[in-house]
């Protein structure tokens, strides 16, 4: 990692050996039966940033691993992403008709394919870190270790938990009028945001620590850097609901507000959310800055996500 | 194993230390979300026969494995099951109301709560099988079988593969007139029946027998008794919905027929269905025909499998 490190050029090539990796794992659009399988090519490649993958590969890149060795593992993390993209989208969740600037799973697909193809997502998740011609020669200790990072990320303390009480738990926003209320709003918002969100990008850091043979305190401080992004991200996401066009976007926005749903801006005001997304940023960035050049990734990973545009 | 052998008070046992290692490996029902693990519970404990767990036990008994060890783990096959009983059941599938004589899960809990409650069972599952704290001792490579044996049987190869060929891709009955085209209507239902039933019960036996330590033979004998057990078991099921009341069930019955779906009486017929089926219990039994006096609750499970009555 020379002093001349551009962010740019290294998401475009992590991207790009990620979605390499998952046409390499996923079963052909063609393999019986071809429906299920369009399906799930169809929303695994429309163009999503890979944001989780690329976190656990600059993870194992800062603790000295071998990249390359888990990534036909880590891109787990993306088929994870994809499928609760694709539940969360279905008429009786958010009922969602466009997703990257193209017409949902279930609007293409139908409803029962749409839950198919998300459901097999998640088991081959976890065939892929489970599978010993994958990642040759990664002890199965650690395997088993990023199974039950996932495990975690995913279930009811995670994405599932999470989008529970995004959709039925969410006081209205109404509520926030006082400070009491408005503290207990921002309690609850990030116990949603936590598991919705946090707790994926908290488990990508982790995975790729842990698979890359990170000593337990490297794991620690990492784990701190995983959340401090995770929450920032989601704070950042709501507030590019509220600021960004649907073009920028390649989704509706001002979603959340139209939904009567609570974001961060709507409690706190956007100027406030920005700089709370900032202090978890600094946080996440002290927590590794005992870290050598390896971790420049993980570091413009980090102030990346609070200023992207998209 | 004396020659007393009682399959009514073993399946009792069995299912008694099943149904406590659920509720020890769950989250209570008012652990937070408390709605979503309602509708875990809801399902989970709606009443099943236990079978799948019940048969991988069996099959660690059989290779003298150590029963108690694997216990909490292998209860991960019947959270799996549940999830696709719940997810079948959607609208969007196969629109059921009733389930085990009690309204369906999105019937009490809604289509969200029950595609997420789903959801979470498939990551519970693959937590259980990853978890270091469960099954102590178990070598770290065993579980990670388990793992991609539990995948195989989940993902498209297996009970969602299954279940999109059974909405999509079957051929309505009128097809099955002539001979070449009864021949065909039975090759497609075989291919939905190993995905949709085969493949787990399989699994069950696999993933207890490599989890008891079984040898690469025994393994292959055993999987053998299972793909054999599985195929009967979906044809026996068939031959219930026909037979059978709906009090017996529990479910409605003569749905398939009702629907105009594939099922093997309406190709064969009752009685070559049945031969079939005992066709492959012979082939089940002769597997393992090797096996001692500790195989004998898999062979009592074999024969319980083609005569119950629910």
């Amino acid at each position: 990692m020379d002093a001349r490190f551009s962010l740019g050029t290294y998401l475009d090539d992590r991207k790009a050996r990620v979605d390499k990796a998952l046409r390499d794992v996923l079963p052909g659009p063609d393999a019986p039966p071809a429906l299920l399988h369009q399906a799930i090519h169809y929303s695994v490649f429309a163009g999503g940033k890979r944001i989780r993958p690329i976190l656990a590969l600059a993870a194992c890149d800062a603790v000295g691993g071998d990249a390359d060795r888990v990534l036909p593992l880590i891109v787990a993390l993306e088929l994870i992403h994809t499928y609760s993209l694709i539940h969360d989208d279905l008429p009786a969740m958010d009922d969602d008709d466009v997703r990257r600037g193209q017409p949902t799973n279930h609007r293409v697909f139908g409803e029962d394919l749409a839950i198919l193809a998300g459901d097999a997502l998640q088991a081959l998740a976890f065939g892929l870190l489970s599978d010993p011609n994958r990642g040759r020669g990664l002890p199965a200790e650690a395997r088993l270790a990023a199974v039950s990072e996932l495990v975690a990320a995913a279930g009811g303390d995670g994405l599932v938990g999470g989008q529970v009480m995004d959709l039925r738990e969410a006081p209205p926003p109404a509520a926030a009028a006082d400070g009491p209320a408005r503290d207990a709003a921002l309690a609850t918002l990030d116990g949603i945001h936590a598991r919705k969100t946090g707790a994926l990008i908290r488990a990508a850091v982790r995975i790729g620590a842990r698979l890359g043979g990170a000593s337990p305190e490297q794991l620690a401080a990492l784990s701190r850097y995983g959340e401090g992004v995770g929450l920032a991200f989601q704070i950042a996401d709501d507030l590019l609901d509220v600021e960004a066009t649907p073009e920028e976007m390649g989704k509706a926005t001002h979603k959340d507000r139209d939904r009567r749903k609570w974001a961060y801006p709507d409690v706190v005001g956007c100027d406030a959310s920005r700089a709370i997304a900032r202090r978890w940023i600094d946080g996440a960035l002290a927590a590794i800055d005992t870290f050598d050049a390896r971790a420049e990734p993980l570091r413009g990973l980090a102030r990346f996500i609070l200023d992207r545009r998209s």
